[in-house]
C-alpha cells in the first residue's frame, strides 16, 4: 500500500507541470449544502482532469531507455488525454487505445496532445487486448488507469494542496470510478488531516465500489447505465480496494438526476462546468447524502469534459 | 482622480467579503493568444461579476445614519446584483430601479440579494427619474453605476490582487462599459507594475470609449445592439474619462461573432462560463488585436451571468 511519503514524491514531480488548481467557496454552496463547503476544481486542471497528476507520476519515473519504447493506455475518457499530455511533456511517444466509437471531440484531443490513437471494440477486454498486443510488439510501457501504486500516488497529490489551502477540514468527498482519485486522497488526508472522514460517492446504477465495501470484496458488475461516464467502470482495482477498507470512511451514491441539478447548478450560479463524474461528489454534498451539517467540507469536482451538445440537452431538461 | 491610496483603503473594506477570484492559466490560452496569458476569473466573484466590490467600497463607507436611510441603484444587469448584496452585507435596505422588461432570473437574483425591485420603463431616463424619486422621497442614497470615486476606487482592487499574484506583467486588458473597471484598474496597474500597458477593449458597435478616446472628448453614441450587454451604456463617466486620458495606452474593439468565439473557447476548453462582456477582454488578445506577441498579459473576465437558453444558442450556433 502507498504511502504518505510516496504522495509527497509524486506532489514533487507534478508540481511544475499540473496546475494548482483553486478551491471554490461561495456563499449559495454553504446555503445550498448546510455546510462550510469548499470545491476542489479539477475540472479546471491541465486535460480537463485530474488524471494527468497519476499519468505524469507515472511516466516521470520510468527509466530513461524505458521511456523513449514509447507508452500505451486504453480508455475512451481523461485517462487517455491525461497520458497523452504527460507523455508529450516527457518526450515519450504515446498510443491511445479507444473504442472506435469514442466521440470524436475525445480521439481529437487525445490526437491535440500528440498521441497516436488506435481503435478497438468497445469492451474493456478488446481494449486490454489490443494494448497487450502494442506491448509485446513495441516495448512499450503500459499506463493502467487505476491500479497501479504511482498512479494512486499523483492522483493523491491534490489532496495535498487542499490540506495545505484549508485547516481543520471535517471531511473530503470524492467519487469513485476504479478508485484511483479516492486511493491517492484517502491515504493523504487521513495523514494530513486530522480526524477527517473520507468519503466516497458513486452514481446509484455504478454502486459496485459501495457494494464491495460494504462486503468487504470486490464486487464486479455489469457494465452500468449511468450519465457519469467516469463510473462505467466495473470493478474497483484491487490496490485501490486496499485502501478503501483501510482509509475510507463510507460510500454514498446519488441518483443520475440528482447529478443533473447539480452540474445545472454549478455551470449557473459557480460559472464552472463540470462533467458528470464531476459532478457527483458536490452532488452528494448537495441532496445531504453524508448526515453532516454544520461542517467544513471540500469535495472534488473531478473533471470538465463534457460534449457541447449534453450542454444543451442539461439546460433544456 | 482617484489615487492609489484610494485603491488601497478600497482593497482593506473589501477584503473581509469577496472572493480573492483565481487566475486561470493554461497551456491553450497561450497557445491561442501567442501570449503567455492568464485570466483574471471575476466570473467566478460573488454575485457573477466584479461589480461587488464598487458597491461595497461605496456603502460601506457611508456614515452609519445615512447607510440606515437605504440605498438605491438603477441597473438591468450585474451592478443590481452586487449593490444588492452589497446592502444586505452592511445591514442596508436596497432599493433596486430596474427596466419592467429585465429578464426574470435578473429580477430573482436581485430579490433573493434581499433588495426590493421597482420597475421602470427601459431608457436611462426613466430609471434616473425613479431613482430619484425614490432618493427624494426617502433620503436613501443612489449608489451610481460607476461615475463615482468610491466605485471605481472598489472596482480597482481586483487589479491590486493581480499586482500581488503577477509579477513583470507587460499589460492589463479590460472591457469597458461606462468605465468603473478599467478606471481602477488603470489607476492601480500604473501604480504597482512599472511600465505595464493598459488596454481597453469595446464590441464594435459599442465604441463610444474608443471614439471618446480618440478624439479626446465624450462621445455619447445610440443605444448600441450588440450581445455584451454591459457595453450597452451610451457613454463613459467623466471620472473614468479622466482618467482613461491619463492612464489608458489604447482601446481596442472585437466584434460580436468574436465574443460568441471566444465563449465558447471558454467554456468548452477552460470550462468557465463567461458571460459576453466577460468574454470581450480575451476576445482581443484570443484575435490579436492588441499587436502583441510574447508578452505576458491579464485579461479580466469581468462576469458570468449568462441566460441558461443563451448558452444553448452559443453551443448550438
Amino acid at each position: 500500500m502507498i504511502t504518505l511519503d510516496d504522495i509527497r514524491a509524486a506532489s514533487e514531480r507534478v508540481r511544475p507541470v499540473v496546475h494548482r488548481t483553486p478551491l471554490l467557496h461561495a456563499a449559495a454552496l454553504d446555503e445550498r449544502s448546510g455546510n462550510s463547503l469548499y470545491l476542489k476544481a479539477e475540472n479546471l486542471q491541465r486535460v480537463g482532469a485530474f488524471k494527468i497528476r497519476g499519468a505524469y507520476n507515472k511516466i516521470a519515473t520510468l527509466p530513461p531507455e524505458v521511456r523513449a519504447m514509447g507508452i500505451v493506455a486504453h480508455s475512451s475518457g481523461n485517462h487517455a488525454q491525461g497520458t497523452a499530455l504527460a507523455a508529450r511533456l516527457l518526450g515519450a511517444k504515446a498510443t491511445i487505445v479507444m473504442p472506435g466509437n469514442s466521440p470524436a471531440v475525445k480521439v481529437d484531443a487525445t490526437r491535440g496532445y500528440g498521441a497516436e490513437v488506435v481503435f478497438c471494440q468497445d469492451s474493456s477486454d478488446d481494449r486490454a487486448r489490443v494494448a497487450n498486443e502494442i506491448v509485446q510488439k513495441t516495448g512499450a510501457t503500459l499506463v493502467p488507469p487505476f491500479d497501479d501504486d504511482l498512479i494512486i500516488a499523483g492522483q493523491g497529490t491534490a489532496m495535498v494542496e487542499v490540506a495545505e489551502d484549508l485547516r481543520d477540514l471535517d471531511a473530503v468527498v470524492v467519487p469513485i470510478g476504479g478508485g484511483g482519485l479516492i486511493g491517492g486522497t484517502a491515504v493523504a488526508a487521513k495523514h494530513l488531516c486530522p480526524g477527517i472522514k473520507v468519503v466516497g460517492v458513486e452514481t446509484e446504477p455504478a454502486n459496485d465500489a459501495q457494494r464491495s465495501f460494504r462486503t468487504k470484496q470486490i464486487v464486479k458488475i455489469d457494465p452500468p447505465k449511468t450519465i457519469a461516464d467516469g463510473m462505467r467502470t466495473q470493478a474497483v482495482g484491487k490496490r485501490n480496494f486496499e485502501i478503501m477498507l483501510r482509509y475510507v470512511d463510507d460510500i454514498v451514491t446519488v441518483t443520475d438526476e440528482e447529478v443533473m441539478e447539480t452540474m445545472r447548478f454549478l455551470l449557473l450560479r459557480l460559472k464552472v462546468l463540470a462533467e458528470p463524474t464531476g459532478a457527483v461528489a458536490p452532488a452528494a454534498v448537495f441532496h445531504r447524502k453524508l448526515g453532516l451539517e454544520g461542517k467544513r467540507i471540500c469535495a472534488f469536482i473531478s473533471g470538465g469534459n463534457v460534449e457541447p451538445s449534453f450542454i444543451s440537452t442539461l439546460l433544456n431538461a
